[in-house]
């Protein structure tokens, strides 16, 4: 990776093959865009029949040109592709945007074709961006090669989608936000988003990266990048498409995709510091808060309005979101009590029971205190200011004065501060944005992203773990006993057990291991749901009578003898790893047993990962407060636990041919872990 | 209830008492306002000083005036209320209209001044909207007696907060939504929310109600108007404030309201079929959807765009959603290949790869083929749709026609269309919410509404039940034995238990009721967390050093010695009820055990239920499956889980005096349930 990029974005010259002069058609809107940078870097449009076009002589093809056309853009019909970028690297190009689609796209053929290209490409020592893709655009160096025009701003763009682009680029329009850069992925068949994220994060106008993305292609690579982006000050907004089999099934018809479970996408962006949405909408709003680059501490909010009913709808959306509403201490009290009418609310939420209307320059007093406080983290206003504007042009101009004066305070202070305006385009809102503060249509956007602001914590990333040198395979299909070996012999603890094949075996080895017992019948799936499971039994007589009925119902293969492990005093949790096509293996910890399902307590990383990583995984779990015993449990001995689950996220990095390794349940004690059951299952080369 | 309130709407003259002729005043407003009416009715300016105001000469008193005002609207200071209210009614008004504010907002001794207003206006026959309200307005009735102007339309709306009607009604307007009638509901002294619910749900001008409300007054009988009002087909959409502690706190200040936890206005919506919502903007999207009054039959969704990231996005958000994407049989595919191009995906969602570019119309075939396919209960469109109309005139002639065509499918086929498109307000998107289809701003809108309309069950609405007559109060405070009895007496089966004070009593009484037993110290609140709790005691040396140790560290007052219960085959549920200030007695069942407080799963309904509607609660919860036997274990018997819940909640309705009472957990068991703990919390007065 980090090659050198800047062919692409800012090249000394610029051809477009497949230039036209008829409006409607690619090659009208890719010459169009490329003579407005005429000025700036010299300019050929290339036409096979030539012609004039945008009052420029066309030339008939590359090799007419009088110097290496730095970056060409190509726009031919699919079967000539091959013939252009041949042509573009006979000519010298260092950089190709192949906007051409039907190739990778387009199955096992198509994706040959592809790669082909792109062998020639970097042979040649060039880069390609697409195909399939809908160009590139750099404000700052007046590069417009794609279909889409973009407002500038400090937003750098990359997208597999070119419509999702477009909608991320008229909501961003909407609240001010424009572009800086903008990458058209397609079907990244030589650069790939990691290598866009590194070189956006080094561009000096780019100050948030957002990103569509429905193939990761080398994800920890991808991951990587993210997290030197984000360390380095430039956020990262992810929309990933495809994290369902459903939307992968979309992907993969799209762009050729291989999609990857949400789970291996969230295990990324936890590592990396990432913010992943669903949506455009939640991607501008999110960037939106992003933007200001002030970090809550913790989790206490103090609300603002000038209206009781605002105070009221928001603060149910702040309880909601899990955020702390604390009352302001009375000395905070006494200061808002100076700026507002003694009918006004100032607990916290504070209303300012028309307090705003009486003197439009009490917002900026309210705020300003409130920020000031140390007692709250972030600071929202909520309902009507803006609109106070549409009274009078004196009213505007104080509200505007008061909108700076808040901006001030937020800057001077370093807290926080969110707004949300019924009067959302306003020219106070405006003054608000252009000093540095998110100001949201939607009340729920703004405490949605206050909360989300509050989760993050940077410090406590997990990091994007390389992967150890695989060992050695472990080959194929992996029965419960192999599966127990396997783990066992890297270090996971494991209740005792006995494999036993008659009921003579199985007295033999309950008197080993010692009453009561457990009875496994092996080779189910589901052991438990088919009544292949009977714990706790006390003797050889209800051995033997649970024996006899298994082997009546099940018939099956062999048997398991275990030790019955106490689990009165435990906690059964749930270790697993699962090997993603692009992220590799992402470890998953969760609350286990019967509730294990509908609970859906997992903590997902990408492995492997350090013990201490795994500890936090498990305090991340809603089940955490059990962790620490409750309803009379002893606590549990966690550290055990993550212990177990990070020798098993190791032994999953290190052995590629396995798709998938869990115990479920493990058992967590008040000192130590058993595994009590394990599965293995290889992947599909190993089966 | 159920009085008549048409001299409220339309009356056959007004009066503005209080009429100012200065700009920015109230009284100036409502003037100008009612003046607007003039051609309707008498109009009627009273203002103490007299003068011109807009051009009609104004009266000094009530008095003067030729003839009864049929309403009055009142905006003069809070200390001469009584005597404009005195003066209307001697001038044989019939309905109020109070905007001053100052009464039962200000504490006890406005709200005794409010009371006794309240007093002579009913004497008089009278009704009153207010105090401390901006207002009413009824857009076919030519009557705008309030600050706000409102687009004329089909949504009632029914708030208690003049900022938060503002913001809904800016909301709707963009999405070309406006009012038939509104009202503030200030501080409900006499006219309350379900008296209008009411009003509303007969005026056949208002297609759906909206309702904004800090203080539901005569909870039931609110539910009940909303329940009516929805059978008679007007939705009602609810944002409710004062849900939490916080906002609780912030609505007692705004409209002196005596606000209702969140689980009552819950258990009354679902028994009413009122939807809830959160926010503004969530009530314009989910108004749009109840507008087009088709319902779902069922979760299954197909979703179509011109664009294959929109169709990945979508797909995700839908299966977030919990709703399904169920691909489409060999004969719909097939239908679908003869209107997209080859490389279209057709097996949903349907990208259309530029098949809308290349024809319009298709999209019209597309959703048409959808709707007709019978194989999905929602259609949805997201994407770029309304956007090729920038292209040419012929373009948006063309979009608007397979606007046209798709609504008509929906109309025809009943089935659920939802758009969203980046393009909202373009003509084509203006063309098909003209015809019905709903059309959202953001993908997440539209799939949220349609995940809601396909929750929506009216048929297995629980119903608004009324209160049993009270039963002999049962005193003040409970201890463990005496809850457990009173429930007992109702029907509810417990476990075997003894009181006992001694360790001498503790082992006569562990020998009657039979080893294993459970040992319990009394007086706790929270026994299991305390070491309280001694389970599964195999003998008398057991139950010794339990009694001992309890005795050394919590010395009780007395003990419970009890049965052990057969906890492995049996599942723990909480069943309990609680008294809400203005909905009454509201049951709750849900997931009991370890996982309560983490899972959170419960389902709450309006007291009493019966043993049917409490079983479909449990059938509701996310923990349903484990009721049916999962991981081995037996089914449990709901029906005697649902009986328990239902004497539960009967005697709950029974009892006013009780604030609380709650059985956790309740262990149902293969056959029958049995209470394992009881408690009884009085309400204030019976403390």
């Amino acid at each position: 990776m980090s090659r050198d990029l800047s062919a692409l974005f800012d090249p000394r010259s610029v051809a477009v093959l497949g230039a036209s002069a008829i409006p409607g058609k690619w090659g009208f809107w890719l010459a169009r865009g490329a003579v407005k940078g005429a000025d700036r870097r010299a300019v050929y449009l290339v036409n096979r029949k030539g012609g004039e076009i945008f009052g420029r002589q066309a030339y008939t093809s590359l090799a007419e040109l009088p110097e290496a056309p730095e970056l060409v853009v190509i726009t031919v019909p699919a079967e000539g592709v091959e013939e252009a970028v041949d042509a573009s690297l006979d000519a010298g190009s260092k950089a190709i945007v192949l906007i051409s689609a039907g190739l990778g796209e387009m199955g096992e053929e198509g994706a040959a074709r592809e790669r082909a290209i792109v062998e020639r490409v970097r042979a040649a020592g060039a880069v390609l961006i697409g195909p399939n893709c809908l160009g590139i655009h750099d404000s700052g160096a007046q590069l417009e090669l794609c279909s889409e025009e973009l407002e500038s701003g400090s937003l750098g763009l990359i997208s597999q989608s070119g419509n999702l682009a477009l909608e991320i680029g008229m909501v961003a329009a909407e609240f001010g936000l424009g572009f800086s850069r903008f990458v058209s992925l397609g079907n990244q068949a030589d650069v790939q988003a990691a290598e866009l994220v590194e070189a956006l994060a080094e561009h000096e106008e780019t100050r948030l990266i957002a990103v569509y993305l429905e193939d990761f292609r080398d994800g920890r690579e991808f991951a990587r990048a993210g997290k030197a982006a984000v360390e380095s000050g430039t956020p990262v907004v992810l929309l990933a498409g495809g994290a369902t089999e459903a939307s992968a099934r979309a992907a993969r018809s799209h762009t050729g995709a291989l999609a990857s479970d949400l789970e291996a996408i969230r295990a990324a962006c936890l590592g990396a510091g990432i913010e992943l949405v669903y949506s455009p909408k939640e991607a501008v709003d999110v960037a939106m808060g992003l933007l200001s680059h002030r970090r809550p501490r913790g989790r206490r909010i103090a609300l603002a309005a000038d209206g009781g009913g605002h105070t009221v709808v928001a603060s149910d959306l702040v309880i909601a979101e899990g955020l702390e509403l604390p009352e302001l201490s009375e000395a905070t009290r006494a200061e808002l009590a100076t700026a507002l009418p003694p009918t006004a609310t100032l607990v916290n939420p504070v209303d300012f029971a028309g307090g705003g209307e009486q003197d439009i320059r009490s917002f900026e007093r309210v705020i300003g205190t409130l920020l000031r406080s140390g007692e709250v983290d972030t600071v929202i206003l909520t309902g009507y200011f803006g609109g106070y504007s549409q009274y009078s042009d004196a009213f505007e101009k104080k509200e505007s004065l008061s909108a700076a004066g808040m901006a001030r305070a937020a800057e001077e202070t370093g807290v926080p501060f969110l707004a949300h305006t019924m009067y959302w385009r306003s020219g106070p809102a405006e003054t608000l944005r252009a000093k540095g503060v998110p100001v949201y249509r939607e009340v729920e956007a703004a405490v949605g992203v206050a909360s989300r602001l509050a989760r993050r914590t940077p410090e406590a990333l997990l990091g994007v773990p390389d992967l150890p040198p695989p060992a050695a395979a472990v080959g194929g299909p992996q029965d419960y006993f192999s599966s127990r070996e396997l783990l066992a012999a890297a270090g996971v603890p494991f209740v005792e057990a006995r494999q036993v094949g008659s009921l003579e075996e199985a007295l033999a080895a309950a008197a080993e291991v010692g009453y009561p017992i457990v009875l496994k019948a092996l080779g189910q799936l589901h052991k438990s749901d088919s009544g292949g499971v009977a714990v706790g039994l006390r003797g050889p007589e209800e051995v033997t009578d649970a024996f006899e009925r298994m082997e009546g119902s099940l018939s099956p293969p062999s048997y398991s003898v275990e030790a019955l492990a106490p689990l009165s005093v435990g906690l059964e949790l749930i270790v697993g790893a699962k090997r993603d096509p692009r992220f590799g293996p992402v470890v998953l910890v969760g609350a286990g047993g019967l509730y294990a399902e509908i609970v859906k307590d997992v903590a997902v990383a990408l492995a492997p990962v350090t013990e201490a990583a795994a500890e936090a995984l498990f305090r991340s779990l809603r089940i955490a407060p059990l962790l620490d015993g409750a309803r009379g449990r002893p606590a549990v001995d966690v550290g055990a636990a993550a212990r177990a689950a990070a020798v098993l996220s190791r032994f999953a990095a290190e052995h590629p041919e396995i798709a998938e390794v869990e115990i479920n349940p493990l058992l967590a004690l008040p000192e130590g872990a058993l595994g009590l059951d394990a599965r293995i299952v290889p992947g599909e080369d190993a089966r």
